[in-house]
């Protein structure tokens, strides 16, 4: 405890001018784990509230950098495809009274106490990653770092139940014109998997049929010369991404016939 | 010329009081205009180059709110429907050195250029504007405002360019989920019309029958009772947005059979 508030004092110390003013970034990791969707969540010092894994830009980062940096830190990946996806600017999501409250709680340094009482817009980015690769790691102002479902993980700090949403809805939009899969399944997969993975983000039931005939037009997925075997049922077959035709239709959209 | 000059003194001493550091915003406005897309920019003072209609965030505004009060300057409209689409944070797209040069021609007040030389990140909106009726005004940084075609443009300032590619990107993606075309086209409009508008946009030509029935399983348009007469041929039905439909499919995105 007291190594880590050397830590927090110094990482405090050199915050202003490492750092941008007023930008922050918060991060909303997606994993798929037994059928069911989940995100990588801080339990605060001293704080009974969850927060989205966040951080702050240096002064010759791009965002991305800055985010992928933050990500590669409390995950333990590298390169993790992640994407803006809204700016979250209104004055009241940290108003500066109820911040102070919240920083001193964190046992942070009063001298340092300004900066990050000051007004943040917060840029949001959403990363999907496979969840058996993640090693989660606190920060220096939490005590954990962990995977919750969406429904257990209870009200989240400032607006970031607001920030959560978005990154849902903007991922459940995605899934009807871009390709998403890749990070979140195993490299070979059954056509049910896919569906309810599918199922789960947009959290209701797809009909089997429509759902392959679709999959199968976009020209993104490999049939393997395999079978998954072992189950009572006949064997379904397996698939793999065609990588190519996913990462064009990640740029320019799924295209029917494609 | 010595007017507009003092107002730029008096905007400028107050710009750091103002405003927050490193954050600004710029616009891309489409207006939809004989057959072509049509998009509004600036003549800067001195400088050869255009530049996206911009401008940066009141220390108690939101983003939208500043894009917002940005655009009603410089088109007269109010409530102008946009929308972020990202954020652009190279450290490289504003370097110090070029942007004191440019802002030295631009006869900026000496002790006001270090706020403006600053490093800034740019947030990125998107209006459709309903062409006819803006009426483009200069800011205190330029000498003109005006509608150009994309071809006609020449390069523009800083990063504007790539702004620009990036909205239009966004916007062509947002054609395949979401309905485009309530401020773009007059209140009741042809298929032939409509299908312009999405040709233009996307840069290619569309089968009419394949557009026609897309259009129709959306739900998002009433056909009227009532057809365009007066033309050499067959009189075209005439349609009009299912407001309601329209922007509820602006929320959760087209669904065929909705």
């Amino acid at each position: 405890m007291m190594e880590r508030k050397v830590d927090l004092r110094q990482w405090l110390s050199g915050a202003d001018n490492e750092f941008l003013p007023h930008i922050s970034l918060d991060c909303v990791v997606f994993g798929f784990h037994d059928g069911a969707l989940k995100i990588l969540l801080l339990k605060m010092q001293n704080l009974d509230q969850l927060a989205l894994p966040g951080g702050f830009m240096m002064r010759e980062e791009t965002l991305e950098e800055a985010a992928i940096r933050t990500l590669e830190e409390r995950t333990g990946l590298e390169n993790i495809f992640l994407q803006q996806f809204h700016v979250f600017s209104d004055p009241a999501r940290n108003d500066s009274a109820t911040r102070l409250e919240d920083l001193k709680k964190l046992g942070m340094h009063p001298a340092k106490l300004e900066w990050f009482a000051q007004r943040f817009i917060s840029v949001g980015f959403y990363a999907l990653v496979e969840f058996s690769r993640v090693r989660p790691k606190p920060d220096v102002l939490s005590e954990s770092c962990d995977w919750y479902s969406l429904e257990e993980r209870g009200k989240l700090v400032l607006d970031h139940d607001q920030i959560l949403d978005t990154a849902l809805a903007t991922l459940r939009m995605q899934l009807n014109h871009q390709p998403v899969g890749y990070n979140l399944l195993p490299r070979k997969f059954t056509m049910p998997e896919l569906q309810k993975l599918y199922e789960t983000i947009l959290d209701k039931k797809l009909d089997r049929r429509n759902f392959q005939r679709k999959m199968l037009s976009y020209g993104i997925l490999n049939v393997l010369d395999e079978k998954r075997t072992g189950g009572a049922y006949k064997a379904p077959y397996l698939y793999s991404f065609h990588l190519r035709n996913y990462q064009k239709a990640l740029r320019q959209g799924l295209e029917a016939g494609a």
